[in-house]
């Protein structure tokens, strides 16, 4: 009988990253709930050319899951490559190469990602929130309507001139009942990090999810983000994020948040502020309804921008060890 | 003490692979010897915008060599598959691909094939015969020259109007001395099966490799070729192939050579007719310095072309169970 807690993790990106990276330390039986609405890059090609979903999302969760040692750590390494040579090939990451070749090989997409995490000797489950082709649009204040998520998530500096009003998908998806189960059955679940409207709520916009969210008697803890994004959080404090989760779900959904306590590099906030980011400010002060945990869970090292996608962008960063402990002594109280 | 017999294999291409795919079943200690001087498909990619060394062949050996079980299958089959779609991407194999991004991790195309074969799990060790980079050119009686391999290998039916007088590497390339080390150590050398010109002589024409051929205690054994081979081996009979064999290391090289009694099927030398290719002529009688070994060494079944290039233009195939057979018999005797 298996008696470890069931945590499942809900995003995709560099933040389902790091907080697998760390909870795969720990005895608990881990899932992933991954957005399958990123158009960006290597995906949008993968969308596009391959006719598949996108899938570096689900990569990434599958090399955070994966075994570190030996010819699988190579295999790790390769998965979060991305070519920097080659007409038609640089920009590409390896992972996704992998994953079309395999989904061509054993007949679909569903399948590849399942070997996929055998060959990396996964620690725990991918799960794509859903199987069927989607979009991520988002409606503006101002009237503006963005029908890519890569054009959300990523937008020209000063190209956004007024605030998200909602982000829906289009056309309307199907869950993975995979996804609700692991719901159901979960002890513990965690919501972020990762950025709010193009890694968190394109999983919530899919049918069945809210639901599932509402029934399960799983305790679920939002892991605030630590900046702002562009264009899409910008301005956002502590409550706006826990605001707008719970638009897009309902009252009260998160039983506890997670806030970093702990000050970025000067120069790391400067490299920030060239984007228009800042650190998100923590204004919930001791709300009743939600346990409000602070803790430092700031990553300290400089994180170098490489070639991975899962590290673009991310040059502050949640610890993967000092997140882990942070959820993992709530999963115990 | 490594009490199995040293068995090393020349060539490369669909030849070498057949001979190891049979080979890899006995208990030798099994090296191939393989030719860096391809430059067709995705080759000539690796090589002109990856700024590698050609990688196809010395995928096909791996392959041929990989554990067929589990994952490592799976893997195995990954390394056969050639991209259908994909702009830039389609007609790259994916083998290739892995070994140019593992290159680029692990610093050099050398040790990238040493990993690629702990996590193909081969039997046996891949050896490129040179890490330098160089042509083949072909000289023709008419005085054309040919100056790439895939030219040579693969010219345009009529576009051949007359004979090799001569092939030669530009420039002269650095023989691997984990190659010359393989040769003089072996117990039993096997040459070919392989196209001629493209795929045997240019190991042969590597700095030190005839040297070591002729100073070796090893028997070697030339798998003569099942097909001529169009705008290469025109009109070349059984003798031919032999004496150009000699032409390029030394007289009497060969202590036997094995040779196929097994008719093709109407349809598969109808599919070669059309190319201008047939069934090699045994006028070899009995030579006396030479042992002339006749089996049967047809594959049965009819090879479908796929997308491996392994596959390509081999509709006629020697077997790799009745070849390696063949061989083992004549190394026990």
């Amino acid at each position: 009988m298996n008696t470890k807690p069931k945590v499942v993790v809900i995003g995709g990106g560099t933040g389902s990253f790091v907080a697998l990276t760390g909870l795969k330390k720990y005895p608990v039986d881990l899932s992933a709930i991954v957005t399958m609405s990123d158009s960006g890059g290597s995906n949008k090609r993968i969308r596009d050319e391959f006719g598949l979903l996108p899938t570096s999302d689900i990569r990434q969760c599958l090399v955070a899951l994966s075994d570190e040692n030996g010819n699988t750590g190579l295999l790790r390494q390769l998965f979060m490559y991305r070519f920097s040579k080659g007409e038609g090939i640089s920009g590409m990451t390896f992972g996704n190469l992998f994953m079309a070749a395999l989904s061509d090989i054993v007949g679909s997409q569903e399948e590849a990602i399942r070997q996929t995490g055998k060959v990396l000797r996964i620690r725990g489950t991918v799960i794509p929130v859903s199987f069927t082709k989607t979009n991520l649009f988002a409606e503006y204040t101002d009237g503006k309507i963005l029908t890519e998520e890569y054009l959300i998530d990523e937008p020209p500096l000063g190209s956004v001139t007024s605030r998200i009003k909602k982000v829906y998908l289009k056309p309307k998806t199907k869950v993975n009942p995979q996804a609700i189960e692991a719901i159901k059955k979960a002890d513990y679940i965690v919501i972020g990090p990762g950025d709010l409207y193009t890694s968190i709520i394109p999983n919530l916009l899919v049918g069945g999810i809210t639901k599932a969210l509402s029934e399960t008697k799983a305790k679920k803890v939002y892991a605030l983000n630590l900046m702002t994004k562009y264009g899409q959080t910008t301005d956002y404090k502590a409550s706006d994020h826990i605001a707008t989760l719970e638009k897009y779900t309902y009252k009260n959904i998160v039983d506890a948040v997670l806030v970093n306590t702990q000050k970025p590099s000067k120069e790391a906030l400067k490299w920030y502020r060239d984007f228009e980011e800042y650190p998100v400010v923590d204004n919930l002060g001791n709300i009743k309804s939600t346990k409000i945990i602070r803790a430092p869970l700031l990553k300290n090292a400089i994180i170098e921008k490489d070639s991975s996608d899962s590290l673009k962008r991310s040059i502050i960063r949640h610890d993967p060890e000092k997140l882990a402990s942070a959820i993992m002594e709530l999963l115990n109280k």
